[in-house]
């Protein structure tokens, strides 16, 4: 496992360089504009998604450098929803990371052009990178998965089904399908993305990774909702409690807490199966990545 | 001329069809933000660059069906533009297109996440689009002309540079800049995607339609800044004097009003020399489109 946990470190590096060699500089006109675009999504996060796409991509035996650009991308467009998530008029979050959230260091105004600018700047990415064996059209397939993932039927449409649903009662089926879209989207495309640079994958792996992501889709998502409750906010690095104080519908509100982490443990339980039709020992960076998902503090 | 209105016309009903087909119905979920996508896209506005991504490519005689997605997604980047651009944050502009701004006719948060889903959506018409003769790179070109266009060192960048600029003294050259960025990316970026589609074209011809892009999108916003100071609330379909009233700095601040419209004129004639070393007369929309750019009265 601490080869995993190496191999972790070692990709969130090497994302942290990627994503610090494509976000201009903060000297580049208009400066405060780039300074918030690199205040949002330098030096901090998991970086959960641009683990999955190395992990993915390990699995399938993939060179590294080819999963660079879309590692980026995935964080990108993670990190802009983040901003846009935290504004006054959508989640009013203060605090994101540990650190002020982005309209809170600088202005609503910057952190709404800084996530716009942040997306355009994820498929500005994806359409430029170089690496080699990379088809023009697999290329486009990304940026197609990419798209569809962040917008009004993926992460954005989530977000939208999150604001109506606060103060309503919601089934367990609704509730997932809020997380199936607003955090469970993107988590599935960094799997899928990276699939899409194994050309010659097949079909039923690609639907077992597949089957993977939206395991620990919804785990993570769960997870997120225990922290709220369980978590303390100078270990989670936003504010404890806050889904709880806006009435927000949760899975431990819902299910009970027992009840809650059984359902992250048997999704949990469900991701690892999905993995183990593959026949080398690839997987363990995608199986310590479903670890970390249900049993992190923050 | 009036066959020229007529083909404004039909490619206006032509985008409006392409926009119609993409958007999610506003019976999908989530509805709301459906609602909010199809009501700021949909029924309005003049349609000046998917008007420029048709002439562009009559002047380069390609078929019209190569040009609807271009036409729709560089349509839905403005349209998406507008809707952050009037939130209360940024210009707080209550009137866009005759209607209710997106915020006022919804709220703020479903505009943000129209906006949001509105420029994912943009990238996925463009990574979607199966006309012929275009090949998976060339679309891969157009990905990225569109993406650098609207991000930070495009339109996103210069909505920054005109919030940093409010009540602060420009010297002519930085308002161009500010213009440049603010419309001129996204406006260049029509006609440079129309060029992309001709593979064939030389880049002498390329630079030529680069050059007259440029001009009519600078002759475009002082025109904007003119109708601001002299036109008609009820006709240019949002709030006469809203820039002077918010100390925005002008062209005809800057330079008053003669000068102004006389700067407007002269780009207009730089505009169409730029044309006139093509040989036919396929340029006769784009030469429409620089005269209604700066006569028009809305």
């Amino acid at each position: 496992m601490s080869d995993v946990l190496q191999l972790a470190e070692h990709w969130r590096e090497r994302v942290e360089k990627t994503l610090e060699r494509w976000l201009p500089d903060s000297d580049t006109q208009p400066r405060q504009l780039h300074a918030a675009m690199r205040y949002a999504t330098l030096g901090g996060g998991k970086r959960i998604r641009p683990l999955l796409v190395y992990a993915t991509g390990r699995a399938l035996g993939l060179d590294e450098t080819c999963l660079d650009a879309p590692a980026a991308a995935v964080e990108i467009i993670h990190a802009y929803s983040l901003i846009h998530d935290d504004l006054p008029a959508m989640d009013d979050d203060d605090l994101r990371r540990g650190r002020p959230s982005c309209h809170k260091a600088f202005d609503e105004a910057t952190a709404i052009l800084a996530g716009d600018a942040m997306q355009a700047l994820a498929f500005h990415i994806l359409a430029n990178d170089t690496a080699p064996n990379i088809s023009p059209a697999t290329r486009l397939a990304m940026i197609d998965t990419l798209a569809i993932a962040s917008g009004s039927r993926g992460m954005a449409g989530g977000q939208a089904i999150d604001l109506e649903a606060v103060g309503r009662e919601l089934s367990l089926a609704e509730l997932e399908n809020m997380h199936i879209h607003k955090t469970g989207a993107l988590i599935r495309a960094s799997v899928r993305i990276a699939a899409l640079s194994a050309e010659q994958t097949d079909d039923a792996a690609r639907e077992r990774l597949n089957h993977y992501a939206a395991c620990i889709g919804l785990a993570f998502q769960i997870r997120d909702d225990i922290l709220d409750i369980e978590g303390d906010t100078e270990v989670i690095g936003k504010t404890q409690g806050a889904d709880l104080a806006r009435n927000k519908p949760t899975f431990p509100g819902l299910l009970g807490m027992d009840a809650a982490k059984t359902h992250a443990h048997s999704l949990h339980e469900e991701a690892l199966r999905a993995l183990d039709t593959f026949a080398d020992d690839r997987t363990d960076a995608l199986r310590w990545i479903a670890d970390f998902i249900v049993n992190r503090i923050h």
